[in-house]
Parts: C-alpha cells; structure tokens; sequence
C-alpha cells in the first residue's frame, strides 16, 4: 500500500491511529505556541450562521435555527411566584461542512479507504463513521501560521481559479518571515471569502485554492491542519482530479482540513503566528463539525 | 432599575453592551493566561454529543445526526475516471442547551429584561435573538481556573442537592492554592456529570450546585464566565426561587454560564489553572450553542 | 364582536368550537358526495416534495429528506442467519406549510383573536396552538366542486396578478354545470402552478387568486375548504389588505384553505365535481401540514 | 427467480412496475366501494403526532414540531395599517416511519433486490429510493375491510405476541358476513394500540400480530394494502425470521403496509366496511410517510 501512496503518514502513528496529524502536535509545541504570543488580541475565524450569510456554494440545505422556547411564552409560567423570570432556546439544523467547518478524517476516501487504511464499510448511513470521525480529530490546539498569500503578491485577492504553487507558499513565508514546523496549522489567505462577503453575487466557482503541488509542500513540512478561506482549501475546479487536494491531505496525510476561515482579522492585522484552538463538536459518528475556530495573536 | 440590581453589571459597559464581562477579559488577561501554562497538555471538556450519552436532563429533543452522503454512494459518481474517490457528509440536529453548552446573555430574563435592560421584545421566535445573542458571547479564551469542590473536602463528589456557598469557594482556593482574579472563567467542579456517565441511571434531579450566595461571590470577584460539571451550575431544584443563579449571573452579571463541563480529567491531573478556550457557533440569533470547550494547562 | 364581522362564523358552532365551517359537512353530505362518483379515476393533488420540486415563493426553508438506514447499512446485520433482509428508513424535515399544505384555522389571526375568538395567547411557540390546531381540521372528506376558472374564459391560464372576482365563479359554475353547496370544498384553478411547473423561473410574485369579494361569494356559500392552485388562494399581492382573504375566510369564517393544489389533471379531465380527502398530519400543535388530497371523480 | 417466490408478484404487472398490489384497484373497485357506503361517517386511524404520543417502539427519534414564526412576532410587522393581523407557522422534523404511517414498497429489501427484482443499488443515502418510492404507492383509495380479530373470539385484544393465522382471519370474515376481494385493503385489528393508549407502560415487544401463514392468505386473497393497529402488522417477536411477514408481502407481494393504524372508533361501531383513503406525502426518495388515513362507513 506504501508504494501507492509513497509520501503519506499510512502506518506512521500506527494500524490503529485515527488521530493523523495531529499526533505531531505535542505539549512542547503547544507550550511554545503559548508562550511565543505577542498582543493577546482573540481572533474568531467563523462566518456568522444563517441561511443568508452561509455561503451556499454546494447543494448542502443551509443552516436553520428555530426557536423552541421564547420569553414571551412566560404566560404559561406565570404565577410562580410574583417574579416572572424565564428562559428561551433554540433548535439549531446544521449540514455538518457548511459554513466555517472542519473535516474529519473519515470525511474523504480513495477506493476502499480512509486514511490508514480503515476500510470505507467502518461507515454505515445508520450510525455514521465507525472510524476516523470528528470525536478524534475535533480537539486541536496549536501553533497557526497565517500565510496571506495575495499580501506576498502585493494584491488583495487572489484570482478566480488560481492554483496556489508550493514556490508561493515558500515566497509567503519569505516576505513574512515565518517557518512552518512540524505540528503547525496553516492558514492559507486566498482573499476569496473577503470577495464572497462584499458581494454576495460572487459565484461559486471558479475559486482560487492550492493546487497538489502546493499540498505536497504543506505534508512535507508536516503539518497537522490547513485551513482556508475558501469553501475546500484546495483550488475550484479541482486541479488533477476530483478531490485530488482531500485525498492527498486527509486520505494520504492524515491531515484535517479546515475551510470557510474567516482570516480578514488576522490578515489586516498582519498577525501572522498565533495559537490557533478549534474545538469541534464531538458528534458521534460525524464526517465533520461546524467550528469557531480561536486564533490569539 | 440598579436599585433593584444593586451589585449587577447594567450599565458597566454602555447602555449598548451585549457583551457582558467578557469586558473584563483584556489582552493582558489572555497573555498573562498563556504564559502561564505549565504542562501545554489539552483537555477537551466536552461530552460526546449522541442521542444515548447526551445527558436527558430537561425535556429537550435529543441530538441526532444523519448521514446526508454515504460512501457507498459513490455507485452515482462512477466513470469520473479509474480512480474511485469520494466524500461523505452529514446533517446535525441539535439543541442549542444540550449536551456541553454555552449560554448566551438572551437565554435568560427577569420581568421584561435581559441583561443590560436590552428589552424581552427584541427577541422575536422568527429571527430569536435582537440582541446578547450568541454572537456576541460565543468567543471566550481567558485563564481558567477549576474549583474542585468535593476534592476540597475529600470527597468525589457532592451529595445530590449540595448546595455549594461561597465559604466552599473560599477553602477551595486555599486548599489548591489558586486565586480567582478579574475576568478569570471558574470552572466548578461537582462530580455529578463523572456519577452519571458511571451510571446511567442516575436521577436527573437533585443535583449538587452553587446557590444565591456563591453566585455573588462569583459576581464580586468578577469572573467572566462560569462552568459546572452539571446541567445548570447553581444547584436544582433551584435555590431562592426559579432560575435564581441564572438570573443573578446572566442577567444581573452578564456572565455567561456554561453546563456539562466535563471536568474529570483536569481534576485527575490536578490541573487547576488553565488558558480555556471556547469557540460556540455563531449561529445568529442562537440563545447558546453546544461548544467543545478546550482547556490548556 | 359580531359587529365587525358581519357575514362571519363566531359562535355559529358554539363558542368553543375550533373546526369551523367542517362543520357543515354532515354524514348526508359525504354519503351524496360518494354516490354522485362517476369515473371512480383517483386524482393525487399533491405536488412532489423535495428542495427542487415544491415552490420556493415565501422565505420558508426547502423541505428535506434524510436516509437514516440505508440497506447498505445490512454489513451490521449479517449472521442473520443466511438470508439477507432488511430496511431502510429516512427522516422528513417539513416546514408545515411549504409545498402542497392546509392551513389550520390557528394560522392566521386577526387583532388579538384566532377564528371564533380564541386568543392568539392559546398559542406559545414552546407548544405551539392550544387552539384551532391541525389536529381539529386536519381529516376532511367531503363533495369537491373544481372552478376552473381559466376554462371559463378560454384561456389556459390567469395573468399574473389577476383578481378572480365574485362574477368569476359564477361564470365557472353556469359553464361547468355546477353548483356550489353548503358543506362543499371548492377547488379553485388558476392555472399559475402549471405554469411554474412548465418555467421554473415564473416569479413568485405577482400570482393570480381570489379577491376579498369572491372570498364574500365562498363565505356566502357556506363552503368547509378552499384550495387553489398557487400559493395563497388569495391574489398577490393581497387585494385589500395583508392576509386580507386570508383572514375573511380563515378568521372571519372557519373556512381552511389548501394551497399548491395540483389541479391540472382534473381540469384535463373536465372533472369538476368530485369526493375530497384530505388526511393532513395531526401533529399537536401545528399551525397546518403538508397534504397529499385526494379526489375521486 | 420466480422458483424462489413462487406466490410473489413480480414481473405480473410488467418489469418496471412499482406500484404493486395497487395495480388491482381499478375504477370499478373504487366506485363500488364508495357507492357501497352506508353512513358517511368519517373515521381518522391517525394518532396524534406528537414526542410523547408517538409509540416509541424501535430507535426512531420522536417527532418534533417547531415554531417558526409565532403570533407574538407581530411586533416586527406593525405599522402595517391600523389593522394587525399576522400569521403563525411551524417546522416538522419526522422520521417516515413513526406514528401512523405507510411503508413504501423500497422500505424492505432481500438480498440484493426491492419488490419486483429493482435492485437494492437504486437506493442511495444522498438521494433515497429510485425504485419503489412513497410517490410511487402514495395515493391510495379503495374499499378497506376491518378484521377486529379479537372481537372474532369475544376479546378485547389479543395477548401479547399472538400470531394470527390464516384461520383467524377466515373466522372474522364468517362472523362479521365480510368478504375480501382482490384489490381491497384489509385492517387487521389487533387491541394491541388502544392497550398502550390505556397505559403507557406497555412493552412495545413482544405484540401480537400477524404471521406468514396469515400473511400468505392475505397474499392470496390480492389484497393492496395491510393495515393493523400494532407497529409492524406482523408479530413481534418475527415468526418465521426476521422482516418475515414484510418480505412476504412488501417485497414478494408488492403489498405495502400500513402501521399503528387506530382502528378503535371503527371497531366500537362495528363498521367493518369502508371506503380508505390514505395521501401519504410524496417526499421525493422517502421510504415511507406518515399518513392521516380516513375510512368513510
């Protein structure tokens, strides 16, 4: 199976391992990370949920929140005692990858595989991934590495359907004065989510993203997390095959991808190195999780 | 209106502010947090979210997920070329107050007000929260300091019903050593959240909780949030009257509440200080959010 | 009260009643509407219903199917015993009154009151309708009578906008042949669903439907039912005011409405006088439901 | 293939057929049914749907009904005229086969293949059943015959886990003086729903019900459609292995099923004849729907 896929973390971490990249991630990286921040400013990396303010790029239902209980439903409550006091809550219908949201490893496959080699029928419509779903992959604390690359270019977006090279990563770092280590997240700037934000009319495709070569790069410097803000990291359409981004990071490298990160923030701040905390929900047998993820500069 | 809310936070930060005393958590708070770190281990304080192990405390619909794409699905998508590759992905729905949870300032009111005075009228069933929704609140990270409370007493954990008081805060911190500082999240420990995953059967009602007087002492050392082990951190049935701790702290306080922590491991390494990093989802108008709250020690 | 609704229904039935104007439909009316069948050809009005398929006019969320068990799935239940058998199962996401759907007398209100005076405070969005819910009007069999109002004039359909007037219909019935009697469900064509159907991109707005005044010739004819084939039986925009026939016929008079009735093969037909059925869904508290009408010519 | 199901149906209806057993109601069944109608009463055999009314008999989630907009929104709406009038709507999360509902004819599959030979690879989780969806056998009208099997014997109901036989249902139709004939649906009544309607703490297993003797008489006599008052027509625990009875007829009869039929009002009447009209909703893929059945006497 090694010789299929020669550059991937297949075994490296174990038969059993459904954690991936982020076994990279020691206490020593996060320490460092912790203790390397310079301002404190808290950066929040999520796109509003709603139906209008989800980018609808796929043919996902948006996201939905009803409302169960509302104050003025007091009048059920009343005479509890001369003090009306109450509570109200909601109902959230959320697609598990739409908006800013993080796949699980299980959330792409190459033939009969997850990555690892765990066999696609560990998954079942019923209950979901057996193997590699969100429940391992959902905690993730980190070091974060901002590449802004259109900011490397001197523009302020990159163009519908750029591929990302490895030579612009390696040129973003440069300009920025940055290493990525291993156990790194990256966060990759492409500008198109800024696009999409100022106007909604934008369409979905093309979008600028990395291309394999660019995924290569970012598995050879080992690091646990991309993330991107555009809707799958990788550049739209797929450049070499479908999905051919997802299988080379998740199935090959077992490394998560993150996508819809809001980085204008960070990005007009120039904060370039963070620790960057994504805590998932745990759901059960799920490909994924909507997130908040939390940059601190 | 302070006259009736002597020691609340109305008005502390602009007749506008939806944000409470998350105020207090300035960058200074957050670096002097991340500095702090001793051992760079993370804990994830969430529950898995499924229907069987999301605690059934109130009468909550229960979470569920459903596959939304199969693997087996590729059977539609064949002929894109030799290469077999796929994605999978799901659709969640959930309650926004079950399982690990964030409540927002708008979950909560006394009489016609939230927190602040912002009116019961701004909220509406159709597009919930008008104001101290869930995204105002939703993005925390600030020094965490767990209280374990039975731990302090050797026990572990509280009798059902325990009221804790402000003198059980108190020797709490003198036995572990800590300080409770302004803009510190507290996170309490009960053991009630480790008995029930020990055994199901465990009753839903009393649980052990803070009462009346702990809140104030909460609200006096000017905590930004607080979290329990248990479904609603003060103590049920409730003391001094419906909701009593929730409207002290969230409506009086603008502290946000934060339920079903799950404490077990912090408390089993010891680790009573921490940087607590809280990402709910931004879903707007949402009156809290399921969170995986992740704490680094 | 029954000043400001001269022609309406309160207290007719009793000031309790929440069925309204079904009240007219006697075991008499059934039995003449079943013996008066001429073909025996059963006709479903119902429109199918997926996200694609069911019209897209008001802000509703699309309706959503979800497999929950897939017969994939069966690789769980293998070693039963040789012979491989199974299900497959699937969860419905439904708004109430989206696609083909009846509306209960609870939907809309007028001032302070539902239909017969029953406060809009019998209603919480925690339980949703005390009253007038769909449990109370939700199983209907009666004599349908379609007006075909288009035919009448030789035309295949309204133009946008047009207000179907009193003369209207009894233009339909002197060239259909039929009468409208007390107790009837009156089934109005408009042709604007089948020009949906023909276009998808037929703007929701205008549409043709019935003004205040042919709502008055109904009221007066003491029918149980309107349905229509657009989106809210009345004209839009409203004739008259907002929810203008809406509240004449559901407020004022207990009558149901039904709207995206699929008329078309009937009006093919020339059946003008059939047995209607509708079994909408008795859920406790709802406002209206989908419905799959059946006629029987 | 026929070897295997030698008193199945399949290909007698043409090799794409999808609609099964209810290719024998022609017309002439109908007219007769309804022409053969002796009280015009009108009987619904729904329960209501609701989270604590809905049988909770497999893992199902319960029905939930939300608001969506409530009659107190109005706020948003004012200065809409002088005149405030508004409306309420509701969102429905359901699975297909809760409550009172219809199995469509892909709801049950054997070995590789649904009724009629459509193989179970027509099904996939994204977009449900292409072969033998609920839009295919959703609209169903025909004369129904009420077994009451208990009432046969001088019961109220049957024990639990009775299996009704070919003969029990040979003496029904002697002491009730009915016949059945081909293209009629048959509701079996059992008692088994009005014991758990009387206590809420009955098991749901085991429950009485039909078996494959039983089954194959139905098979035998063409019937379209078995209806019972028990959650799966057949016994339960199965007779004969698992799914047997819903093989039998679902997948070799291409006989749909009908579950948690509420037979009681007809029963006390002893209206053991009716005109049946089941609308199940038309879900574009679904497996099944919850239906509101009406039986007119």
């Amino acid at each position: 199976m090694q010789a299929e896929v020669p550059s991937g973390n297949w075994g490296r971490w174990g038969a059993e391992d459904e954690r991936g990249a982020l076994n990279l991630v020691t206490p020593e990286v996060v320490l460092d990370a912790a203790r390397g921040l310079r301002t404190g400013k808290v950066y929040s990396l999520a796109l509003p949920i709603s139906r209008s303010r989800t980018p609808a790029v796929w043919d996902r239902p948006p996201p939905e929140r009803f409302t169960r209980t509302a104050p003025q439903d007091l009048v059920e409550r009343e005479g509890s005692g001369g003090q009306r006091v109450g509570s109200a809550d909601d109902m959230l219908v959320l697609p598990s990858h739409a908006g800013t949201h993080i796949d699980a490893l299980c959330h792409v496959f190459e033939g009969d595989s997850f990555y690892n080699g765990h066999p696609v029928d560990s998954f079942t419509t019923r209950r979901g991934a057996g193997k590699c779903s969100i429940v391992r992959t959902g905690t993730v604390a980190t070091r974060g590495v901002l590449l802004d690359v259109p900011a490397a270019s001197g523009l302020e977006s990159l163009a519908a359907g750029h591929v990302i090279a490895a030579a612009d990563l390696d040129a973003c770092c440069e300009s920025q004065g940055v290493e990525v280590l291993p156990g790194d997240a990256v966060l990759i700037r492409t500008g198109w989510l800024e696009m999409l934000a100022a106007d909604a009319s934008t369409p979905p495709f093309p979008q600028p993203g990395i291309g394999l070569e660019a995924a290569g790069w970012l598995a050879d410097h080992d690091v646990c997390l991309v993330a991107a803000d555009n809707s799958a990291v990788e550049v739209l359409p797929f450049d070499g095959g479908e999905l051919a981004v997802h299988v080379r990071l998740i199935v090959h490298g077992g490394i998560a991808l993150l996508e819809h990160a809001w980085l204008a923030e960070m990005a007009a701040d120039r904060c370039h190195v963070c620790l960057l905390v994504v805590g998932a929900l745990p759901v059960v047998g799920a490909t994924g999780s909507p997130v908040n993820p939390i940059a601190i500069g």
